[in-house]
């Protein structure tokens, strides 16, 4: 878990990546960004900044910010009730960001994990995406993504968003983050 | 219908637009830009410039500009199939755009319109969007919006577009842009 001051010093850097960005957020939208820690209390690793513009049971549309070198663990997007799981498009507005999904494993991937976590990043096959690009990921599709070495700054433009139906490859992984009521260990 | 020179330099105007909201479009987005006449030949009054980043069977995301004072005609996006007509959420990019939807007209609206079209718009509730600013319309709402005294760059998240659906308040427009062969009459 990670506290309360780490959570805040991790939204006003969300706020200057997505200034860097040119997004507007309103002053309510930047209170209330979200910090993914997914439970590992190692944010500077693996963990995601979102801001979520609108989550309807049709339609979700959110802002992702990537700090340099920042993973998006590995996870997919099942079906629920009679739906065939989110669909989504990553748009890359800011900086650069490394997707990997299922496929031929790229020889060379530009992605680097810690060392202890290697075993829960199963998919390989590798798009980078430069500003302007994006990439559509079919339901159920398993796919976990890094932050260049300046960060980036994603949309998402997708159907309903569940993230407690999120199925991830880390059985350790929490989706949602809980705060330390004490002083979190340096990260 | 307008000609394909002011087609591309409508296109044109559109890059720049997005530039200044700090949009990247690729090369292959910047030439197919939809510049929408509706069929009147009056694009600096009534059009809209559109890049179309993803339109699947559940999910659509544009972005939308507007130039100074040009105007999105009243239309409403009614039921298809089996389905309750088109969501969307408008959120100010760059610029001011001037919303309007069903409700309490407002006494004195920021918008002006040609006076031969002011029939044509019938819903006066006023919604003003600055940059962060959004707004969801319900599927089937009549509305329309105008580009603010520097114009405006809108993101929009939906359901499913589909343009030939969409039903105009205006019975002289054609949702679909043809272009004359020979030069078109001044607009």
């Amino acid at each position: 878990m990670i506290n309360r001051e780490q959570y805040i010093q991790a939204q006003q850097k969300t706020v200057d990546y997505m200034a860097r960005a040119g997004i507007v957020l309103t002053p309510d939208e930047a209170q209330n960004i979200e910090v993914a820690d997914f439970g590992l209390n190692r944010l500077h690793e693996i963990g995601l900044e979102i801001v979520v513009y609108v989550n309807t049971d049709r339609v979700c549309a959110k802002e992702l910010v990537l700090f340099p070198g920042q993973i998006c663990p590995e996870h997919r997007h099942p079906p629920v009730l009679d739906e065939p799981g989110k669909e989504e498009t990553f748009r890359c507005r800011w900086g650069q960001v490394f997707l990997y999904i299922p496929g031929e494993a790229s020889p060379q991937p530009a992605a680097s994990l810690p060392r202890d976590k290697v075993d829960t990043f199963t998919v390989w096959r590798e798009i980078i995406l430069h500003p302007g690009d994006q990439y559509t990921l079919q339901p159920d599709t398993l796919h976990w993504f890094q932050g260049g070495p300046d960060g980036a700054v994603v949309s998402e433009f997708s159907t309903t968003s569940r993230d407690d139906a999120d199925i991830f490859t880390d059985p350790e992984i929490h989706r949602i983050t809980h705060l330390a009521e004490s002083p979190a260990k340096n990260t």
